[in-house]
């Protein structure tokens, strides 16, 4: 939610490279898959020398960076690749928005793949960079974690379209897995939401109304990572930026066809969640109001009553009444008339 | 509401075909109609081989696919039309919105059907699914259902312009009876809004703020379902798709219109709707006003006057005024007077 | 409000001609004017061979039908000036959003003329169907009205313009006729939001927001016509069509001014409308604020003197203070001392 | 606010000359300048033949024309300058909207100069049409004022640049000063607002509550002069007319910056002012919850009490407490004992 | 938020150099930098005369101007590097929104850096005018200040690219701190709606809504300071000028990102503080509800006990129930079943 600590930055030149963000990494850790349609390999590699590209067009070599706090690194694989200077900043700095950027002999995107949600935890942000070359594609990853090991799998195997399809593919087939698994955190949104609809029908309780305003927020959140992300799609799927081959942009179309289907569940949620708030308040403004009647009606009965029993009660030596043998029935008599005059009343009104 | 299941792909290469979905149909059923101005044939088949488009231009192949949940015959079809997988697989994936793709060769589009909305039942959503080529046209439903008995009646029977128009034609004819349904949906929810309406000025109760919230709810899924059709016969209306001829462009420009009309409608119910629940709220609030006011007016005069009687009613052995002959009746006269003012007073305040 | 009616179309092939809606004339009339600058002819005819345009262009034709609900005289004039079946579909189906349409040799344009809207009367909407070709216009209504007598007045009369230009120029004076009539509807709507106004200043009741909630809903009614009117303008506006001369340009131009600031005031109508809603709403609060004020302050004081003069109420044989000589009057000074307590208290808190 | 009588026009000829708004002035008024860099003469002529421009294109002529109610004066101004009928129109209906239309030989242009808005006077809205030609600006105004008197003690004196530029600059500086006075009009407002605000934060007043609803109304005032005038600015400074030379152009583009300030500072009062009433509504809503919590605390207390003591106060002749040595204190202690409970519990739910 | 003073300026010529807003610095203090890859010259200045750049395109003149009182200056210097009048006058006017204007010769900017925000200090806006030329960069602010100290040096230290690059580059590097800022600012303000949140959900008080309500003032405030920014800079980085250069374009495209990435943050944060708001309502109608509850149990059960034991208190001669022998134990028991009864009512209505 928060840009924290982008403040150390204020002031450095433009360019500057420095880690921004939490070290969710122990170590960085690089690894190498070059493959063609025929051969694969896959590596841990230490020294950066080793990735350079094949010159072989048709060789596609994949380097995953897990782990952005050793700057070092990043500014080796700025050199080798002929990154620029801004690029490798927006890579370390992982306050980002989801963007494209087109640099001509490569091209730069960010997205931000987002986990948890389910048992209250809270929505929890990445930054993963895409550096998108003729045959290479470098990925940047603040922490170290198996959510590429399907695409690993099928590079590995050669399943899918992956091995046969050039750069492009690949990193395509990366974003989807990032829009996939947003599906997933809306699953699991949506049936909290439909819980606590289901909950809200039988008795509405304060606890709804926090839970409502705790989806309302992650809401938010989730709209600010998937909104610049469409943009950032269309802005790959439109530029005329030769990285992207034909036979690709069919499956860039369709994956930014996804986004807006994220987009389209996510403004749907807030509507549902803020007719959801809603009934939260009417049910509450109802209970008010037959709070309210209970005690009216209570206190409009006996208190009329109560003054007359008072009357009876006082010492004056000169009081009639209490002398008369009818006077203890009558009073009777009179307070039943005025509770019946007072519920017909209400009758009326139609508070009961 | 959900795109539940959809979890199930994540990480599935893109393409890959599973069925998505509720499974609505006991088997699936294949119906041929193939048609000219002068002849048609109508039948169930079996094996696709006979589905093949004839050579012919001017004979027209129909072919309407019932239930899903069979992804070889969705296969095979999808190789015998040349269908891409991203293509089969949305047609598969039944949590799809609206949507129209230009392949070339062919167009393909998605509708989403919605039916109920009386009685208090749900709006049922279901996926249709139309491909378009030059002289056939494939669809794709979640269960059998006799949604299109009107046109297939029309076919058999010549009635109409759709055996003497090409495959443009019979896929709008498709299409405007998906919308017409919208209308008819409409209309059943106006009902709805009027009757409730009408009782809102009677009597609000909290049935009325439930049906009103119900409402809502079924005008944003019901927004989810006709913006993107806008957008999608739009994109089909401006394509420059030659497999659109003019005089049927005609037809689609009014198509759009409908939707438009349907979308305006739309927005309308739910102005009315808000409108309608600040009615409600605010007469929640003229009512907790008047039980207050109702509440008060008691309490004020009779608190104090029944303080009065308490203090007469103590048992003191040095109280002159108990003495007094005409202590009594004094204090019921300085009673009547406190009451008489207190009630001047809600007059000026304007309380009665 | 509601497309009422529709739903009997639902499966019918598109242009198909049934009326739908109200019958709202008894007969169907054609009337026919027929003129040049020199000459005019105004007739009522039976038999639409006598309407065929002149084969001259400056002689301009003018027929109008009353009454819908013959469908065959609308086939016939279909037939006779060649009209395309959607567009006769869309004169018969009165539930039509007002549009513009360019079928080339001839332009199509459907208005929503309004009336009523005084003395509590709902606001009363029809449908006005203008086809303008080049020396022809054709407009049709759903019933029978006098709405147009000015302009028949104006060509009997040889009076304005309208006599010395071309069909363009009578359509463009229809469609100001109508757009004029809204500025009266708006005048009439903006003299009872003043006087709601007015009143709600001195004494907000529950019928004036009964009355703001009804003119919101005006309101939408009233958008729902300008919105689509002003496009429907703009694109007549925007047509290269040459049926519109350029001269008569300058008064669409100005008619589209004037459309805009219907509806400008539309939305000025609504957020003042809204305001007035809120003030409601803050009175009503304010009024609840002011009526728990005096229940609390009578409440605190005599609540707790109450409870002391019942402690000397109590018939216990031992209880000292009741012998006392000073007793009562010291219990009074207490009671006095509490009482000027609490007035002090409320005014340190601005409560009196 | 509202249109009215426009509808004295309604189903008159377009371009029909007639004065619709209030009468403002006595009588009409024409004056004339005219002026190049070195000569300058003033007069206030009857005669419109005096006011044709001369031949030259250095020489400047401007006539203002004050009051509209002779619609004569009107209709020889414009046989003079060849004005359209419907600009002349504009001109005399008084309830138009900032416009800019360009007629070819002349621009014509409708401003809304706001004023008053201090000491809770109402904003008061006048019509300026402003004709531009190439060496002739005509002015039309609805009553005698001195707001011009700036610019005309400008061109006496020869002070700035009006004299050495064309008669687009002079518009120009008309213009400006209109836009100027609005900023004037804004800082009034603006310093009733921070008033307000600051009293807010003292002691919210249902008087808070009306005075921010009446500035909010006012803003949508505000709103409906300067939106369109934006729309105006913009249109005449992208107009290819050959009216505007290019150094004015510079200046033209100032004066829509201007205006986009204006929109910009409505648009954040309308933002405070809603925040405002936020704050007012919320603060309500805390004192109602105060309120109640005092008396809940005192009857919490009280009534528990005054029905104990109300039970010794009954008169049956066996109730043994009543002659128990102790009884009365022991009441008492019970009592004391039931209070501080009270006041515990209500400390622990943070009452206190 | 106030255009204080802008009024003193309505009715003089456009143009007219006068200081509008506070005066802020004691002396007007101007420091020139001089310099080029090799050499660096840096001195406080007194006559412009010095300050003339020089006809060397590669050395770069960077002139900085503390305190806009001293209009004389000022008009010096437009003279000197041939400014444009009304570039001046937006100097001096010292509530100008964020611009960006292309003068042809110069590019003439226009930021709002931003400061404070924490401790509850208000926001306080500065304006920093820009005016890039070939080979120089023109400064002026309103008050000395140490905010460009880190680019001073880096030039002087020839840190970074500044030396080696264009007078863009410079104005560059001074926009980026401005938005730099603006992060810092966030970051105070994110941290602040953090704690508050915190704090909301342990125990909301009146002072939460009020600390909210400030929030969002400020993010009207800022909101209004960076959307023109945005806009500006996108207009800088569109212009076809050829005063920046193409490598610089690459870095005012991530200005702009970031500018974008502020616009985000600011308008999440207001979604979130309105949310914080609903959450902080929402819990005051829970107490609300709460303390009613309270108030009608207690009411509700005592009232009609404190009745019926007003009853046995009144002095009738002829009240046969005071002389049973169990008259007083069955009061009790008749008492406490009433209490009993109530009790579960209010368990079956779940208030307990």
């Amino acid at each position: 939610m928060r840009s924290r600590k982008r403040s150390r930055k204020a002031g450095l030149p433009p360019g500057t490279l420095i880690h921004i963000g939490e070290r969710k990494a122990e170590n960085t850790r690089i690894t190498l898959f070059r493959y063609d349609a025929d051969h694969v390999v896959e590596k841990q590699i230490q020294s950066l020398s080793q990735a350079l590209p094949l010159p072989d067009e048709d060789t596609i070599t994949w380097i995953n960076v897990d782990g952005l706090h050793e700057v070092e690194i990043l500014k080796e694989m700025g050199d080798l690749f002929g990154l620029h200077p801004l690029a490798l900043e927006d890579i370390l700095n992982t306050h980002q928005r989801p963007k494209f950027e087109d640099y001509g002999a490569y091209a730069f995107l960010i997205l931000n793949p987002l986990s948890g949600g389910n048992q209250d935890r809270e929505i929890d942000k990445e930054q993963l960079s895409i550096v998108l070359g003729r045959n290479f594609v470098l990925t940047f990853q603040e922490r170290e974690g198996d959510v590429f090991d399907p695409i690993r799998e099928r590079i590995r195997s050669n399943k899918g379209r992956v091995r046969k399809m050039g750069a492009d593919y690949l990193a395509y087939t990366l974003m989807d897995l990032v829009v996939d698994n947003y599906f997933v955190l809306l699953e699991t949104l949506g049936e909290k939401i439909e819980e606590i609809e289901d909950a809200l029908v039988l008795k509405p309780t304060p606890e709804h109304a926090g839970a409502i305003h705790r989806l309302k927020r992650q809401m938010i959140f989730l709209r600010r990572s998937v909104w610049p992300l469409r943009e950032a799609l269309n802005g790959l799927h439109r530029s005329e930026s030769s990285l992207v081959r034909q036979e690709t942009g069919l499956f860039l179309r369709d994956l930014y066809d996804h986004t807006v289907h994220v987009i389209d569940t996510v403004e749907s949620f807030r509507d549902v969640l803020s007719g959801m708030l809603d009934i939260y308040l009417t049910s509450a403004s109802n209970r008010m109001n037959e709070i309210m009647k209970v005690l009216t009606i209570i206190a409009t009965i006996f208190i009329p009553l109560t003054f007359l029993v008072g009357v009876y009660g006082m010492n004056f030596e000169h009081m009639p009444e209490l002398r008369w043998k009818w006077g203890y029935p009558l009073v009777w008599l009179v307070m039943i008339c005025i509770g019946v005059f007072m519920l017909f009343q209400f009758r009326k009104k139609r508070w009961l």
